[in-house]
C-alpha cells in the first residue's frame, strides 16, 4: 500500500468510488468493489490502518490494543478471518471468577456472580425485562416500535433506577454497561440501549465470553484483518491522508485530504458520525443529519494489560475473569496468548473512570491499575514484566471507543439520518450497523450495506 | 475593518490575544482587553460579525433574524447599548394573548393562558416545583448541588413526565421549552435545565416580555452592537478567516486561519463549544474538554417573519402573542417596529420541528407558517407584504440558535471543562456564562470574564 506523500503540492487520483477510513468496515466495503470491477481509493488519516484494532508487539507477541473478540453468531467476521487466514482461538474461561464489591472479595462460577439470593433474583429479573423489551423492537428498525417515542424520551439510568433498586445488583449492571458502551448509564437513551442489545443478542451475550461477544481471539491481532485486506488492495489505500473536505454536485464528488485529492463518482464515509461531523461539506449536510454528528459523542476505553512470566491465576483455579466497582478497573479478562509464549491480564477503565484517566500522570495510572488487580488477583499482580495501557479518548482520529452513543431524544430525532445517503455521499461505520452495532461484526455488515447501495448505483449509470 | 484578504500566500500578524469568533462574547472580550492596551487580533469565520445575531433589511427597517431582547436585569447588555448609543424601546405586549390547542383558539390576558383551573393550578403548581428547584442550586455552581448527579441523570422530559400529567398543561411547557432551548424536553438534562433558569432568575422570567427576557427591543437590530464594537475595534477584526487549528507552546499560540495565521500570547476561542471541536489543536484538548464539544449539540430555531401592511391584530384588540401546540409555530410575537414603519408577526418554528424545517420546500414552508398564523389571527395573517424566514441550523458557522444545550450525564462528567482554561486557551461564548446562559446578557458576561483571565495573566509576564 502507498505510503502518504507529502510533497507540498497536493496530488490528484481519480476513481469510481473514494472511501474514507481504513478500518474495517471502509476496508470491506473497498473489498467489495473492487471485487465488482470498481476503481476505489480509501484515504485513511493515519499512518496505518485498522482503525479501532490495533496490535503491538509486547513480550515477543503481538496482543491487541483495540477491538480483539469474534463473538458467538458473527458470521462475517469468522468468514473473513478464515478468507484472510487469520487463525481464531477460544477465549480462556476455565476457573472461578473474581467479583469485588463493597470492600469484600468473593469467587463464583458460571455467569452469575455471587450475589445474596434476593440480589440474584432482582438481577434475574431485570436482565429478563431487558431481553423482553428489546425482542419486542423490530430487528435494525428500532424506530418504528410503537414505544419509540417514550423509550428514547428517558436515560437507562432512570430507567435502572426504577427497575434495579438494590444497590448490588446496580453495582454489577452498571459496571456491564460502562464495558459494553465506554459510558455511563445516563449517557445512554433506554431506546438505543434496546436496540443495541437487539441487534447483538441480548446483555448477556455482550458480557459474556462462552457463546457470546468474547468467545474467540484471533493469533495475532484483529488488525491482521485490515493488514490482510490492504494488502490485497495495494496502492489503493493512501496512509496519513485526513479527510477534510467533501464537495458534491451532480457529476460526483472531489475529496480532499492533506496530501491527496479524490475525484470519484460517490464516496463512502467510513468513520465514526462525531468523526464524519468534523469534515467540511459542500454543499452543507442537510439539518438532521449535521445534528446527528453533534450528537453521536463517543464512548471512553482505556485497555491496561500487565504481562507476567506465569499465569498464576490459572494455577490458583481462577479464570482471569473479574468484575468490580472498585478503583479504576471494571473488568478484567485473561489475555494470555493461545501459544503459551505470553501471559497477562487485560483491565477496562471505562466511562467517567476512563475521561478522568488521561489527567493522571503515566506512574500513578500504573499504580492504581496494579493495585486494583493486586486487590483482585493477590499481590504476584502487582508486579508485571511490563504494563501497556492504551487510551482510545487521546486518538485524534477515533477520539474513544468502542462506539459513537445515543442519549436521549437522538435516535428518534436524528436516528433516521445514520444511513441515509446524503446525494453522493454514503455512510458506513460500526455505529451504522443494523446487527452487532459497535462491533467488528457490525463493521463488516455497514461496509458490505454500504457498496452494496454505491454498486446499484453504478450499475444505473454504467 | 479589515475585509479578509483573499491572497494565495496567507499573511501572518502577530496580537497579545487572538480571539476566535467576533459575536457579543468575542467583541466584548476583544474590547475589554484593548482598553487595558493589548494588541488584539478578532478571526470571525463569515463576512459579516455579529454571530447569532443579525439585521436584516425588510420593508425600509433593518429587523433581526436572530438574537433580539433586552431582557430585564441584564446589566451588561443595557450598559453596552447606552455606551455605543443603540436605542432601546419596549416590546409591545399590549392585548389580548392567544393559545390555540386541540382545535380551540381562545384568549387570555396577563401571563397564564386560558386552561381550565385544574390545568392552571397544576402549571402553577409545576412552576413553583421548578422555581424551588433551581433556587436551590449555587448559582452559578451548579455541579456542586448535592443532588447534581440524580438531576443530570435524567431527562427533563421524564421529570415533566411525572409532575405535569395533565396532557393540555404539558402542551404548553414543551412550547415553553422548545423556544427557550431550540430543543425538546427529552434532549435537556435535568441539572442542566435547572442551571439554565437559575442563571437567568426563572421559567416565567425566560418565556415573558413585561419584567422578563424579552422586554425591550433594540432600535435598528442587535447587530448593531457588534456592528459599532466591531468599528471601535477597527482593523483588528477579520472577517472571512475560519479558524482551522491552534497549536500552543510554552510561548505563545499559533493560530490558523483561512486566509491569516496570528501568532499571540493567548487566545480566547468565542464560538460556542460545538463548533469549537471542530478546530485542530496542538496538542489536542484533554479528554474531557474533547468530550465536551462532542456533547453539546446546538439547539434548533427558525425565525418566521411576515410583514403587513397594518397592524391588524393591534387593532382587534389583541397583543400579537400566541402559543400553540399545532402545527410548526410554536410561539409568535409582535414585531412591530417602535417607529410605526414596519408591522410584523414574528413566529419561532423551534426543536424537532425546526431540525425537519429545511427539508420542506420554499412554497411548502412558507404556506404552513402563514396557515398557522391565519388559524391564530385570523385571514388578514395569510397574505403578508414580506415574509421572510432564517433558519440557524443551515448557517455553517453557527449550526442551530439559541444555545449549545446538554444532555444527561454531560454536565456532571464534562462541565468543569467549560470555562477552565487549558494552557493558553480560554473559553467564551454564552454557553460558558455563569449569569444568563444562552442570552446576549451571558456573551458580554462570558466575553469579560475570558478577558480579565488573560489579562491577568499578560499582567504577570509583562
Amino acid at each position: 500500500m502507498a505510503q502518504g506523500s507529502f510533497v507540498s503540492s497536493p496530488s490528484t487520483r481519480e476513481a469510481d468510488v473514494v472511501i474514507v477510513g481504513a478500518g474495517l468496515a471502509g476496508l470491506m466495503a473497498a473489498r467489495s468493489l473492487v471485487k465488482g470491477g470498481a476503481r476505489v481509493v480509501v484515504l485513511e488519516a493515519r499512518d496505518r490502518v485498522g482503525g479501532r484494532t490495533l496490535g503491538r508487539d509486547i513480550g515477543g507477541r503481538v496482543l491487541d490494543l483495540g477491538g480483539q473478540w469474534l463473538g458467538a453468531g458473527q458470521p462475517r467476521l469468522a468468514r473473513l478471518a478464515a478468507d484472510l487466514g487469520v487463525s481464531t482461538y477460544l477465549t480462556h474461561h476455565a476457573g472461578k471468577k473474581i467479583l469485588l464489591r463493597d470492600g469484600k472479595l468473593s469467587t463464583y462460577s458460571g455467569t452469575i456472580p455471587s450475589l445474596p439470593l434476593p440480589g440474584l433474583l432482582s438481577l434475574e429479573l431485570a436482565l429478563r425485562k431487558l431481553d423482553r423489551l428489546s425482542n419486542k423492537l423490530p430487528e435494525g428498525e428500532a424506530l418504528s416500535a410503537a414505544d419509540a417515542d417514550v423509550l428514547d424520551g428517558q436515560t437507562l439510568e432512570a430507567w435502572a433506577g426504577r427497575l434495579i433498586p438494590r444497590q448490588d445488583v446496580r453495582e454489577l449492571f452498571d459496571a456491564a454497561i460502562r464495558v459494553v458502551f465506554g459510558a455511563e448509564a445516563r449517557d445512554l437513551s433506554m431506546l438505543y440501549f434496546l436496540a443495541y442489545l437487539r441487534a447483538g443478542g441480548g446483555l448477556m451475550k455482550l458480557v459474556e465470553i462462552e457463546n457470546g461477544a468474547q468467545e474467540r481471539r484471533f493469533v495475532g491481532s484483529a488488525q491482521e484483518l485490515s493488514i490482510r485486506l490492504a494488502a490485497e488492495l495495494r496502492d489503493s489505500v493512501v496512509l496519513s491522508a485526513p479527510c477534510r473536505r467533501i464537495e458534491q454536485d451532480g457529476r460526483g464528488v472531489i475529496v480532499t485530504s492533506d496530501n491527496i485529492t479524490v475525484r470519484a463518482r460517490r464516496v463512502i464515509v467510513a468513520v465514526p458520525p462525531q468523526l464524519a461531523g468534523r469534515i467540511e461539506y459542500r454543499p452543507l449536510l442537510p439539518v438532521v443529519r449535521d445534528q446527528l454528528t453533534a450528537r453521536m459523542p463517543m464512548g471512553s476505553t482505556v485497555k491496561c494489560i500487565a504481562v507476567y512470566d506465569r499465569p498464576f491465576w490459572r494455577e490458583e483455579g481462577l479464570s482471569g475473569e473479574a468484575v468490580t466497582s472498585m478503583g479504576p478497573l471494571s473488568v478484567v479478562f485473561d489475555n494470555c496468548t493461545q501459544d503459551g509464549a505470553v501471559h497477562s491480564l487485560l483491565g477496562f477503565v471505562v466511562g467517567q473512570k476512563a475521561r478522568l484517566f488521561s489527567e493522571s500522570p503515566e506512574k500513578e495510572r500504573r499504580d492504581v491499575v496494579l493495585g486494583s488487580l493486586s486487590r483482585m488477583f493477590g499481590d504476584k499482580a502487582r508486579k508485571p514484566s511490563a504494563y501497556v495501557e492504551f487510551d482510545w479518548s487521546t486518538e485524534e482520529w477515533t477520539r474513544g471507543c468502542p462506539v459513537g452513543i445515543m442519549g436521549p431524544g437522538v435516535m428518534t430525532s436524528s436516528g433516521r439520518a445514520l444511513r441515509a445517503p446524503v446525494g453522493r455521499i454514503h455512510w458506513a461505520g460500526t455505529e451504522t450497523a443494523r446487527e452487532w452495532t459497535g462491533y467488528m461484526e457490525g463493521a463488516l455488515e455497514s461496509g458490505e450495506r454500504a457498496a452494496a447501495e454505491v454498486a446499484e448505483l453504478l450499475a444505473e449509470k454504467a
